[in-house]
């Protein structure tokens, strides 16, 4: 992790990016054109089913007046309008772009579905190109039949869909060491929120005959150049856990593990094993590469958490968010989003002041557990400097930490699931931006 | 809408259709290589963690062995191996390829969500390129100030984000005529699914200060060519209709009405106007050309219901489905979907024989009112004829009809707003094809 560059500065929002960025300049609303003026617009636009259509537009637009585009049966794109939002890479944070990170572009999204298309990429050896005929999963082991499957041999079990959130445990990292990063797409951007399709890994289980006697852990191996691998333990592995095939509808992106990924809901995002290509049992953690140089936690007592897998609640506003400018005294909504790796998020609360005065949010339907839930605010801005922060409690009862308080249990030396309240700043002028408030 | 044609015979799925599709055949289970074989490929791999692996899959895929691609900064796309999984457009169906439509590949997809880039489009004057800040939305007549929106005027509304369907009024119209066309995706492809986010359009209708004694009926008017108007009451205005700008997460798709639509869950597709420019508060139906020529249902009496708005309980099995082919006996996952325009599906039965016989399937959570609702149900094909068919009940106790029943009630003389049970006839040779049952 790098140290404060100047950098940032220049990662800004440009003009050009559409709206839901810009959507916080001038509510302008135009006057009607005199009702004799826009009359005679009226009579000059063909296939008007009213006669008494006084109050047209003051114009009527060019892509009106001319037949369309044909229907497109091609595999469909975002508007061109839409081009400067994607995913974004920090050409900094990585020595090698293969081992690299692109990040969602949380302030341009709604709801709680990511795009495929602007969905995070976290590659440890860089994302494959995967024959679907030609991938094999095999579960081997402390099992009774090890087998190996073909794709089409995991899509003819019975199967589930469910919403989850994926999140990178080393999401938000740089807010340890409180490099303040401009926006919430590199702040909170490594993580996503998709309807995942598969196969419970309990029922794999089951066809494989696993020892219910000796197995404790599994370690999950995916098809990169990497060899990406991860221990997880059977409770979870029995529990929710999938091999996923579908994300939003269709098969999983390439960037998202295809055809076969592992999902274990509220883990870190590297529990997740894309391209997966094996499943051992075993009993005992398995201690690979990956589990120990990173995503393990050095503690203040110079000891090291090893497996923290579950990604504890979290929340943060997405807009107003660092970046973007208040143009306008007035309304304002504040919108967010919340999670937790242990089940659904029970509430969360909206403050203007930095943390002194608390306000629920409302929480949008439908709340799922291990999934992201958005949450929106109505806020009115008079003009004076704010602090903007949320804070959620999970169903478990735990409130997301502030920063002292994740600093008291975490130190300063590793930076990995990081989960503290975040704070945009609001200047007089209408600036939002990064700080940290204790 | 036209007379069985030879054509659709053609409209097979081709070999190189992805794994979903594909997805019936024979369930291998290869042998592991002996463990002294697979031990020595282990040694050749470099970067395993575990001593023990005795045995690693038989081969190790090459893109397991060299470096994968840099991570995407791009908007992100399917794998190259879905590029067959496209939304298909019928070329015999409409005269021209502006007003025309393609359709969801509904036997290719997972869940509930519709892939954005795979959602039906019907266009009526083909699809207009707009600049949204161009973009503007009036709202005027019965309203105590008429207003002119931007885009960006409509993004810092109040918002909400909920997911519903979007069905064609004119979907699974090739059935009453008993065409028997092939696929799902051509019976039942005009329906999507989504989260969409916007402003309910209650809150833009106490923006103009709409006039509450006297508005019945609200004109909505699109900015393409077609200049396509519908009438939809003021019940649904105030009760759920959104003016949606958000959809899966991102702006709309411009086949979908980008940078503005309406939405009126439940409603068949045509009431969600597209492109939106205009609203228009009056006190009786506006009777335009679309409502009078087409999406009315002539009656076996002699006259037309012209305003049949709400899209009634309807499922239908995505597979096995027409055109797949079973190579097996033995383990089959019976999926679909079911909606009602009325609010939650409560149950979903289906027959594997014609209806003689009908099992309760699981309903995937969440279910949501006017949402798709994934359903499944376990079968084993012991390679005998069967007639697969699903039928719905939704929260108000209405049961989705038999064609029988369908037609009892609406004849054979419209197309529109056909809802009755679909079955797929499997043959001893486990080809799966479209067949009318009574």
């Amino acid at each position: 992790m790098s140290e404060p560059k100047p950098r940032y500065g220049r990662i800004v929002l440009a003009p050009e990016d559409f709206l839901p960025t810009r959507g916080l300049s001038r509510r302008a609303f135009f006057d009607l054109l005199a009702a004799g003026g826009a009359a005679a617009v009226s009579a000059a636009v063909a296939g008007r089913a009213q006669a008494d259509d006084a109050n047209l537009p003051p114009h009527v637009p060019p892509w009106s007046k001319r037949l369309g585009a044909p229907v497109n049966a091609a595999y469909g794109q975002p508007s061109p309008y839409e081009r400067n939002i994607i995913r974004r890479e920090d050409p900094g944070l990585t020595p090698t772009r293969e081992a690299s990170v692109v990040f969602t572009p949380l302030q341009n999204l709604f709801g709680i579905i990511t795009p495929s298309g602007l969905h995070f990429e976290r590659d440890h050896g860089g994302r494959p190109d995967i024959n679907p005929y030609e991938h094999r999963l095999m579960i081997h082991g402390l099992v009774r039949q090890p087998k190996i499957y073909t794709v089409e041999d995991i899509l003819r079990f019975p199967s589930v869909s469910r919403i989850h959130f994926i999140e990178c445990g080393a999401n938000s990292a740089m807010e340890v060491r409180n490099v303040s990063v401009p926006t919430v797409q590199y702040t909170h951007g490594m993580l996503g929120c998709s309807e995942f399709t598969g196969v419970l890994l309990s029922t794999l289980l089951d066809d494989v005959g696993y020892d219910k006697k000796r197995a404790r852990f599994i370690l999950a191996e995916g098809a990169d150049a990497a060899s990406l691998t991860r221990t997880i333990p059977i409770e979870a592995a029995l529990d929710d856990a999938m091999v996923v095939y579908g994300q939003n509808g269709e098969m999983l992106r390439p960037e998202n593990g295809y055809p076969l990924r592992l999902l274990v809901p509220g883990f870190q995002g590297i529990s997740n094993v894309k391209w997966l290509r094996r499943l051992k049992v075993g009993d005992q953690p398995f201690n690979t590469r990956e589990e120990t140089l990173h995503y393990s936690d050095l503690m203040p007592d110079g000891k090291t958490r090893q497996y923290t897998w579950i990604q504890e609640a979290k929340s943060v506003i997405t807009s107003p968010s660092g970046g973007q400018q208040l143009l306008d005294r007035g309304y304002y909504q504040i919108t967010g989003l919340a999670w937790s790796g242990r089940g659904k998020i029970r509430r969360v609360d909206v403050s203007t002041d930095g943390g002194r005065n608390w306000h629920p949010a409302r929480l949008q339907d439908p709340i799922l557990s291990k999934a992201l839930t958005r949450f929106r605010f109505d806020w009115h801005w008079d003009g004076s400097p704010a602090l903007l922060q949320s804070r959620c409690i999970d169903e478990t009862g735990y409130v997301q930490p502030t920063v002292t308080q994740w600093r008291a249990v975490r130190g300063t030396r590793s930076i990995y699931h990081y989960n503290a309240i975040q704070t945009w700043k609001v200047d007089p002028d209408g600036k939002v931006s990064n700080v940290q408030v204790a």
